[in-house]
């Protein structure tokens, strides 16, 4: 870390801080200016913690000049995490964009499930989405039908052979969930719900963890770094949008350059939702189409068989017959991707 | 809630509407105009989400006439929710703002917590803060001492005759928490952990909720209503700042305007934390006055023994030294404020 | 507009709103609800202010049911604005996406914009991006060359054919750059400033208006209609990116989502900006993508012969090599994006 | 600044960078880590350009280390600045804070512009306030009386002996509102038009500039900084509120922490906008007083006559009642201040 003293710092001032770090084990390069003293500490942050410095008297400042997640980063790990599932799929790396569809809400009626589910199969969906524990701003909303929809999904994972992802919302729920559920998600509201976080860390299915609605990418890749440094290493991000200044068009501001970032900071796959991320139904094909160019891993794309008559965001969610339509049009601009990548490949 | 239909919404569109919510026992009232149709329906809206009228073909937007949450709202209670502890001391209405101070973790030496909750005392403190169980945004960080840090809460609490607050980040760990503290915290990260909101609605201590970071106001009484909803009605609403276009100064935004708001459209108290609002030391003491003249019925502040060796948020803990300072205008603020407030009264 | 009145509103205050509408020719829709009042007039908000009526005794909100902006709206011009210059180039509707590029500033060696110039030509831009006037955060930034930059533009017109686009900050300069410009470029931060957008509604030549770094989209397309009231039509949009969460991984988050939106509510044409809108070199190319994948009309890119000496914004300039480089990629996808359209259309 | 570089940056990029710097006179101070090299370079920022630096390959990050303000800052001119007006006012300091009141736009009407002057003036205020050129959303909304306007405020002010303070939108405009204005005014949405601030800065009229709503602090001195560079110093800061996450409550997110900052970093004076800072009467008090206990040296308030018909923002003026009966509690706190500031100076 650097630290910057305040131009009247007094030499004691500057030997306190001095002190502290060597006797943490740190390397000093000190810069005596005539105006301001500049400190470069070389070692383990995790010996000091920079705030912790930055509480000295006469220090201006505490710059980090590495990224303080480690696990997470590409410069731990070159090469791109890719997740395989005993079926055959893989996220992640150079395999084809991943879709996983499905209901925001798993609901009573099991055959709206089924006829989804189907139809995103036939599509090219490799997983169904669903949620049973619903995390809701109100708790006058539909909250979920807990573990009633985890057997629904059950039996619609035997009946199509989708993979099944689905939220955990408790630490109390992961193991009734990890035994349903191919893929555990943790929603936007839970992204530093760190006690959830680490109880994932031991779990042995993969998770999903979407970035939270104000979340920096540096505090998204350090609650990742949460469940890996607690074991588990398979991790997918998800951007689902962030709060933006605008909510009369959208829901919330898509942040498309996520992706880039993330695979140049991270060796973690990463999701795009766009029907969270956006909040209108005529903006997923594009922001869709927009997602897998810049280099998303795959989509998560709510359908419902009948919006009209959702528990839960109807609004952002695809009848059947678009998400055919649009499924036209994904699946050729995902052709053309891994044409581009194979040959480029070569 | 009022529904305005697109432009070229066709009869049958309206009327799939109309009937919808007629189904469910609103009342409705149209105004077929020549370029827009409008609905206001009036009901329950518990009964039908707005989320899923939006989804109906035809409409264009639909929007909330009343605030979401009912508990906590003025409308339902006029007077101010004023929480009573068995030691006589009182947050909320007409009664002197409360101070809770102390740091912000609770570390493994003991006398440095008693002294600054001896100090915390002598000042006119009433509660005194300190964290066992720390949500911290890199697993790298000290994670806190959870039940010892319980342990040593308790002895101070018996030593000095403070109140005790502390966080809980999981509903495993309510118990254990509430034999120990008068009131249990639930941080900005975890607002919206709707489990946790629930499972605390069953506890009989005082919660005081934390607005998230990017919360809106609607969405922190909603927060606050899952508590109440579930049966427990006594929560303080904390405001501590929010995420800001502006990170070089502070590390958030202190909203203060949010405590009138506040107390304009609910019963419930309202506390400010200006440690954490502003993350900076010379911010504390006006930022303090601010949030007092503006009807705050309280204050949580950090102090520490010993900054420099502090465990967490050592840069934006106060000294004793400085806290004893502050202390002093605060308390003539805190004066002159009832003095207005009992004059006034006559 | 809807005029929601407080529940406790008495008739007269009703009355008074009501009356104020209809001496200003609304139309009144009312509903006397047991709890609240809600008030549907229909008519011309020119004549009536919402805030002005919101100000209004018992008022508790007013709606707006339509967009405030009319002249930039879809609403009142279906098909798209295609803008067409003398040299057959058009940029709007379903014509190519069109290329902007060049550097940042126009600097005092000609021989260095005339090589971008040339390459940008090569590659398939059909405008040459360039500022004379510049506006810069710092007073002691290099602050453009002003007339002799736009003599340098005018020289590097003269040599290609390239069209030429260049900022205009002053109501004083409009004339002398309208002389060598083909698009006059409002800044985002004078996306407010009335007095020029005003001026430049005077202008004959197109104009392309940057939205403000924290606009919401309707100030935006309100600004346009600023423009378009003062008499000029020609408007083109451009997205470079809003104030973010985020500023160590980005300079500002693009908000790609606006392309759709705008393509939604309004028939001007939407040109996006990768090179302010990310601030980083390796994110132009996969935002580039995105945002002619989700519809942009064009793109605006910056490239510097020798970005390491450039006077401004040279961490986001790419070389010559990288453009050249990266319209491989990019002429590919228009190509594609190009055979679609003509596919769909037949 | 300080310069860190990627972890595989060469031998050579480094010579690059240092060369660069020493050829622009910087001292170089370098740090050649096993992991990454840090340069620290002390010089005159304003002859390289930190982002030119940025580019070079090689460079992960470049810091700051000093502000980038000079005239404004504090370290630059330790008293605060005082404005003094020929009539006995002053601005700045431990100066009583000033008040600034009166109609957002002036109108065809002038008895009740009188009016609200008058009663301005016997509550105790210095300064009229009241737009003439005004900044509108829409072009449909009212755009000012301009020099018409002027004349009425002439008038008032000959009248009364109010000062006046009204705004400017455009170079053109500046020496016929000089002659009329005591302060001008700049409002928020030209904070960053550079053309109107250099000209300002030829003006010999103090300048009050309002804070961009989304402007940083940074950014905010920096443009005045461009007004004291070309020639006035004599300029008055104005925080009138951000864009923020939450507009069903309030209009903008008063930033109170900004005054304590300000102060700090620089000497200039600060008011403090509430009207327009929350756009909400009930707003405007508590605001007002949480502004001038956080040291304000002023406030200005929007007061109209008969805001139900106001040409604009009435639903943000108070009533003349209002005004007077908030400024009793405003001048007994002024006392309070003013009091406690004797006193803690003996």
């Amino acid at each position: 870390m650097i630290i910057i003293m305040e131009p009247g710092a007094t030499e004691e001032q500057i030997n306190k801080v001095v002190k502290k770090l060597e006797d943490n084990g740190f390397r000093i390069n000190m810069n005596l200016g005539d105006v301001l003293t500049v400190i470069a500490a070389i070692g383990d942050k995790r010996l000091v913690q920079p705030q912790s410095i930055a509480s000295f008297e006469g220090v201006r400042e505490v710059k980090l000049i590495q990224e303080p997640f480690k696990l997470a980063s590409r410069e731990s790990k070159k090469e791109d995490t890719v997740i395989e599932f005993p079926n055959g799929v893989k996220i992640g790396g150079k395999n084809k964009p991943v879709i996983m569809a499905g209901p925001c809400s798993v609901e009573a009626e099991y055959n709206g499930l089924l006829e989804v589910a189907k139809v995103a199969k036939k599509c090219g969906a490799q997983i169904l989405r669903g949620g049973a524990f619903k995390p809701r701003t109100s708790p006058y909303d539909f909250q979920g039908l807990e573990e009633k929809g985890l057997e629904l999904l059950k039996r619609a994972k035997d009946e199509t052979g989708l993979l099944i992802i689905t939220e955990v919302m408790d630490t109390t729920d992961i193991s009734a969930i990890a035994e349903v559920a191919d893929i555990l998600q943790v929603g936007a509201r839970n992204m530093q719900n760190f006690k959830l976080l680490k109880a994932l860390g031991k779990c042995e299915k993969p998770v999903m963890l979407k970035r939270g609605a104000a979340a920096t990418i540096r505090e998204f890749l350090l609650a990742a770094e949460h469940i890996m440094y607690a074991g588990n290493e398979q991790v997918i991000l998800c951007e689902r949008g962030i709060k933006g200044i605008d909510s009369t068009y959208t829901r919330n501001t898509l942040d498309l350059a996520a992706v880039p970032i993330i695979h140049k900071y991270s060796h973690l796959p990463v999701i795009v939702d766009p029907s969270h991320g956006t909040g209108r139904r005529y903006l997923i094909e594009p922001m869709s189409k927009a997602a897998l160019i810049s280099g998303a891993n795959g989509l998560m794309i709510e359908v419902h068989h009948d919006p009209d008559h959702a528990s839960s965001d109807g609004a952002q969610s695809l009848t059947i017959a678009q998400f055919e339509n649009m499924m036209n049009d994904i699946n050729k601009l995902i052709g053309r991707l891994d044409w581009d990548n194979q040959h480029e490949q070569q």
